[in-house]
């Protein structure tokens, strides 16, 4: 296993002290931090990294999205949530081919690494061809593949929830540990209770987990409500859904039993913040659902809606928001939001030994060239990250002690034909006409 | 004066009729865009920029900030805005000099080139190193030199209105033009009545306007309530000061007389969305002031509360801050929001012939690499900027026709020399132990 040597770097552990070290030296040998400080004895590198002007910290774990949904980015602009689904994304889905979603997801994982996450919980379509970008691109990730049930002749695309049994079981564990999996039942409102039921008893069977959106909308809870007399997470956690490791995307309309709820199930939440903004779905309230003691992760969602997979975006609105929201400036300091899109993202995701940088971790992490004017001065590391670095500030990836980006250059991917192909595909996906396949209300 | 040709480039015009030009040339002669498409017959440009992959845009009009406080970015985190004022940022000002002035000065113009930005209205203290700045950089500003008017004996640092007076007239048209004056009485809760009605008849005088902060918190609403038995927006008209051209930043709390004396007076607004998140301060009520015909400006404010100098970011969180404040996603599409940040902005400072790419036209635009992963695929050029582009991915930035940035590279500043001061000064300020000067109460 290669081993590497990171020098004249700054390090923010986002360890449990906090602790900003200065002008330190990063040992890796093969996937693991042996060593910040003095590197072990007789430690002799296969690779330098000059870290002078860089600051070091873990890599971003992006907790929801649709990465291939990067082929619908500025499609479906400005427009609610039903249109956005019924007129626009919907119906070019409906003509998404396997090759689409390969090289939709390359095209995210180029964008992926350049910003600076190193793992993505995905739940899409014909994720065995995500499971293979993540095997070329280096990168981490947690696949689910989505299925709706509403009844066995509207599951999509030929999907199955035998078929998505059979994924978790085939790609678990592949790309040497790389990938994780997960069922991927859609939402409470687009499955039948009879259908969730059989997702549950699939995720004993294999000992999986189950990834879905819970209370999108005021709509969904009243309709929860009427329906089933529970809202979502009660009507969720009946089913015992939320018996098994349960990642709930969104979670933006909650009451204090759903939060407890949420806290005793050990559920993983997601708050999507840039999606909840520009579709004006709402906040989720992430402070009440931290102090329940509920694990917080970030996420993009698609970049059909979220337009990008820039996690420090995303991390730097969580934290906007939510001071917004609360009218509490000092709500979500830099500090723990940067958690949020790191360890937290790391447990929801299941690799927890990553998330934080200290010796024995796993060496999925980051260089942000701090050099540049809009980095300076340097009062504050972690603000001058949250609120002022740009994805592009981001030079270098490692993951599993990888490089997967050095100086700005992919090393991994050939990003000039997934430019070009990623191009095509998206020009033929959209100037489909097609059919509404199912409707969503808001 | 120099020619130059930008060849195969797409255009984002920003004009009446929102057009986007594919693949065409931009001809620039002196300070004007001769002409777009064909160039004029017999034209030889000094220089050809080959704009492939890139869109071009008018540039940024950053309509309110203090640009020198790049010197306290990070300093004051977290905190609600009395504490923000009087434990941080105050102190640290007490012991500004000149030269802090004009380094903290450099250091944003350097980030403001880099990020897009043309033109600033800003609004600080030791005014003429601004404007030895904005001579030296090549970019064009609207500036205030601010004072207090508590009484005499409190105007800042020496400065009198007598002093703002002779400041505006000595910089009035500098820098071949590209430097605008305006007097910057500080707002109507540190200036005293008499002292606001001294600065109309300066700037009746003068025949210039005047840029202040207005309404940026409930409680300014209500002691102005309770002092003068008006909101400040009336307050300020009942004492003349909205018959100058008046730039009024913030303007959060507002009633519907307001709105309407607003838009009577010709008072161009400055939203500043980003800082009024961080501070938890609440939300420009940007549509239905867009409604009553009130021209609305974007601004940055200064970087220690929005910690950088960044008018995409700004422009995007414009657009999603409305969309969910208002719940509703169809609010300032990209295209308009576009709009605010260019053309609404150079009308606010003065510059009424930028903010447009058309023939005759100023040549103050910006070209953005597009040939990057997360700015593709192409379906929506103005989405993909206002949703997705970093300000790393501004290549060249031209200003009145001249090269202010060529392929990322600052032709104007030293850079690296910058860095350097600026970061030395920054440590020096912010170490010192001084008394507070005045208190703000929120």
């Amino acid at each position: 296993m290669p081993r590497l040597l990171i020098r004249n770097v700054d390090v923010l552990t986002l360890d449990a002290q906090d602790r900003v070290l200065k002008n330190t030296t990063i040992a890796v040998d093969g996937k693991t931090i042996s060593a910040i400080g003095e590197p072990p004895r007789g430690f002799s590198p296969d690779e330098i990294i000059e870290g002078r002007d860089h600051l070091a910290l873990p890599g971003f774990f992006n907790a929801h999205t649709h990465a291939a949904m990067s082929l619908q980015r500025g499609w479906a602009e400005d427009m609610p949530l039903d249109r956005w689904f019924n007129e626009k994304i919907w119906v070019a889905e409906s003509a998404l081919t396997e090759e689409d979603v390969y090289w939709g997801t390359a095209l995210a994982a180029c964008e992926m690494i350049r910003s600076g996450t190193v793992a993505f919980a995905d739940h899409y379509f014909w994720m065995s061809q995500v499971g293979h970008v993540v095997e070329e691109s280096g990168l981490k990730a947690l696949l689910a593949w989505c299925v709706f049930g509403l009844g066995a002749e509207q599951e999509i695309g030929g999907t199955t929830l035998e078929l998505t049994e059979r994924f978790v079981q085939r790609w678990r564990g592949a790309a040497d540990g790389r990938i994780h999996t997960i069922l991927g039942p859609h939402s409470p409102y687009v499955c039948k209770p009879a259908f969730l039921e059989r997702a549950v008893a699939s995720a004993r069977k294999l000992g999986a987990g189950i990834h879905l959106h819970v209370a999108e909308s005021q709509g969904q809870v009243d309709q929860s409500l009427k329906e089933y007399g529970k809202t979502p997470v009660a009507h969720l956690a009946a089913l015992g859904v939320l018996d098994v490791p349960t990642l709930a995307a969104h979670c933006i309309y909650l009451n204090k039993e759903d939060m407890a709820i949420l806290e005793q199930k050990h559920v993983n939440v997601v708050q999507c913040p840039k999606t909840h903004l520009k579709l004006a779905m709402g906040t989720t309230r992430v402070p009440e659902l931290l102090t329940q003691g509920v694990n917080v992760a970030l996420g993009t969602d698609g970049p059909a809606s979220n337009n990008d997979l820039n996690m420090l975006e995303v991390t730097r609105l969580a934290a906007l928001v939510q001071k917004a929201e609360c009218r509490d400036p000092e709500l979500l300091p830099s500090m723990q939001v940067l958690k949020l899109a790191t360890a937290n993202g790391a447990r929801a995701l299941g690799f927890e030994n990553s998330g934080v940088l200290a010796p024995g971790r796993t060496a999925d992490l980051i260089l942000i060239n701090m050099g540049r004017p809009h980095l300076r001065p340097r009062h504050n590391a972690a603000a001058n990250i949250v609120y002022g670095a740009q994805a592009n500030d981001v030079d270098y990836s490692l993951v599993n002690g990888r490089v997967l980006m050095r100086k700005g250059a992919l090393t991994t991917l050939d990003e000039e034909k997934i430019l070009v192909e990623a191009e095509k595909r998206a020009l033929r996906l959209v100037n489909q006409k097609m059919s509404i396949v199912r409707e969503y209300k808001s």
